[in-house]
């Protein structure tokens, strides 16, 4: 398209649309320019970019402000202090790379540039901090759906917060908040998935603990849909949460789960409980049954799911 | 005492005892010194600086580190900061006086220079974020403990987290935490206590809802020793709290509640409540049961008393 017509369509001068071309380029985007012909678009970046998410993006409050780093310690770190200062619930702090990326307890999640999608997203909800677990089942059922919409790959859920298949990590929910005895000030969910992360990207230690998008499925997902789907997932389920539809999303999360119905060995702060998990109730607790059929509630820990393939975690 | 005498008890020089002594006088403590006589302390400043609040203090933890301020926006607002960059447990901020000073659901909190105090107490306590209520539950039963200690006033708490006298607020208790879905990152208790406000400092449209010690007590009571007595009662509680013993916590609170036995009606942010109020659960939450004997349960909301000398907050 000439210069001449990009700029009669967009009502700008032509040394504008030159200026924003420059500008383009030099965030990856290849243009073929040629003199008196006009400009062609051979290739889109593989970033996240706020106008790549939002092209396409379908809500009307999850996304429509995005902050974007190309590297950042943590994108969790960085939502608490824009929540401390008040920015609207709906936006999201997206990054290529973390340095600092954590996992519940402190964990280390591997955050490489370019092949994951890291993200945190900004929430006010008018709920009782006793009711915020209810937020990480939501987001797990989000990012559940979101990677069976945009890849090939079946994802299971491993309670508390894990997205998995055949036992190893694709996605990471990390639920923090802010938060008086009655009301939440503010929630962030912060979300790790291993979209096109490559075999060799994964340190040794974690190669039987995590895998990507890409491993299992075979070819990269892209990003940028992954996150519009994943948004829109999360807005449409954080609404009907709000407005009193828990139950359904606990069944989905059901559907997804790979803990229930399987004997687990739960790993707490203070003890060790070993038992068929029977449900999770709505308050995100573990339903333990041990071998008298006494019932146990499990509040927090770690399980290892003992399967017939023998143990993984 | 001489400086010589000082200077020999402490193994200091006498320039630098005069130094101290300096010092001192600069902040508010009144010393004569008399040439070949030495110095002699007429008065203590009215002021909770840490030397004079730790001086008789007999926790362990528990205020053993203080950052004082002679005037702050919110010491819960400073005491935030430091919790997010890993300040230790029991690290206690003490303001003068807050500018900025909030109760529950941001409502502004009246925090004169030097009439009361104003303390925020960092806790990193291994529980989980649902059983955060219970803090303020144990804030409540020491705030009740210390000013029965301190003052000819006896006190009653007002569910969920207001210490009154006759109806008039004397002390309130903001706990804000910053979590993730099972585990408590960090938890402040923000005490703020009327101790000894006077009549003209409460701004006319409070008198009606708040008090002080010195106003009902008659006599100006010594903010340090009530901060001791706080901080020492708080140090037990938790003890008690983290080791197992939160009913006989809650028990306490029973015998010191204006609310339980009472005729409320509950304003909350959905709905209105009316019932009798018969308990509180482990949770903190408040049962209520209505006309038909059904019961219901109330997590949030502002209390109003029905009384029989009328109605009052």
């Amino acid at each position: 398209m000439s210069g001449e017509e990009i700029s009669n369509l967009l009502g700008v001068s032509r040394t504008a649309i030159w200026k924003h071309i420059q500008s383009l380029k030099e965030d990856g985007y290849e243009i073929q320019s040629v003199t008196r012909q006009g400009h062609r678009l051979l290739a889109v970046p593989d970033r996240l970019y706020p106008k790549e998410v939002q092209e396409g993006l379908t809500t009307t409050s999850f996304g429509q402000s995005i902050v974007y780093f190309d590297r950042v310690s943590s994108t969790n770190e960085v939502a608490k202090e824009l929540a401390a200062q008040g920015i609207p619930e709906g936006t999201v702090v997206i990054a290529e790379e973390q340095t600092g990326g954590k996992g519940r307890l402190g964990r280390q999640w591997v955050s490489p540039h370019g092949q994951g999608v890291w993200l945190t997203l900004i929430l006010r909800p008018q709920i009782s901090p006793m009711d915020a677990p209810k937020l990480t089942i939501m987001a797990a059922v989000a990012v559940a759906r979101a990677i069976a919409q945009v890849s090939s790959v079946t994802p299971g859920i491993k309670w508390p917060n894990d997205i998995l298949y055949q036992g190893r990590k694709l996605a990471g929910i990390l639920t923090e908040m802010s938060a008086e005895m009655d009301t939440v000030n503010y929630a962030i969910l912060g979300i790790g998935t291993n979209v096109n992360i490559s075999e060799e990207a994964f340190p040794e230690e974690l190669k039987n603990q995590a895998t990507s998008l890409l491993k299992e499925g075979g070819t990269k997902v892209n990003r940028a849909k992954y996150v519009q789907s994943l948004l829109g997932n999360l807005e449409e389920l954080y609404g009907q949460l709000l407005g009193g539809g828990f139950d359904a999303i606990l069944a989905e999360w059901r559907r997804f789960s790979l803990t229930i119905g399987a004997r687990v060995v739960v790993t707490g702060l203070k003890q060790t409980m070993e038992g068929l998990a029977v449900d999770i109730d709505e308050t995100g607790a573990l339903i333990l049954e041990d071998t008298t059929g006494q019932k146990l509630k499990v509040v927090a820990g770690d399980v290892s799911i003992r399967g017939a393939q023998g143990q993984y975690a």
